[in-house]
């Protein structure tokens, strides 16, 4: 079977770049710089399914979204975190962290309603997080 | 600086094993089957500042805990998580989840008290994870 996008992160997110082995996904939750990264292979449920071929691709690849999403929000810490208990298909979720943010210390998932980003600044967050990633 | 563990992580886990890279602690939590990483490198906080040298062997100790972890439990979703916004020294949470858990389907930090194991029970599974995780 060939990969396909889940339907439940399609829609909630909007593409940034298509890296060698994942997709990189802007959550729609402007309370957050909220990155995902799926990778483009069929049927992988957990982290440690990521067949070895793959696996330094895939750890350069969680790294190099982190340092960039890192970067642009000078963030206070970064959450990288692949749970998967409502979406099966493996996704990272890559969430810059602000001491006082809307979740803080607490993790993200669950709290409060997302903040849906005005076209404009998600086309431009799009533009930026595409640029420093696709920059060699 | 030398690593040293943080004394929370120290106060809520139990050591289970020491591997190449990371200390392999156990969550004194029955409710879940959850295994903590802490790479023995001082002065790390997020998951993307292990160096690279060591970053095949921190992947390879991650999936190796949750092969392990999942299969003891035969879990319905394993949940591998670097957070850190209370205790910011790197740690890397591997959690065994099954459907109908006490916080099933979301995430698990925060949700209800720990429930600490008795002492020969966490003294039982500490011994099979440690021989599970030893075997070549």
């Amino acid at each position: 079977m060939s990969f396909k996008l889940n339907p439940q992160l399609d829609a909630d997110t909007q593409l940034v770049a298509t890296l060698e082995l994942c997709e990189v996904l802007l959550m729609n939750d402007s309370r957050y710089l909220w990155c995902i990264l799926v990778p483009r292979l069929p049927d992988l449920r957990d982290f440690h399914d990521v067949p070895s071929a793959h696996k330094a691709t895939f750890q350069a690849e969680i790294d190099r979204v982190s340092e960039v999403v890192a970067g642009l929000t000078n963030a206070y810490k970064m959450n990288v975190a692949a749970l998967g208990n409502m979406v099966e298909q493996l996704h990272v979720h890559i969430i810059a962290r602000h001491q006082g943010d809307a979740a803080w210390p607490g993790p993200v998932w669950g709290v409060g309603d997302a903040e849906p980003y005005e076209e404009a600044a998600a086309d431009k967050l799009i533009a930026q997080l595409r640029d420093e990633l696709t920059r060699s």
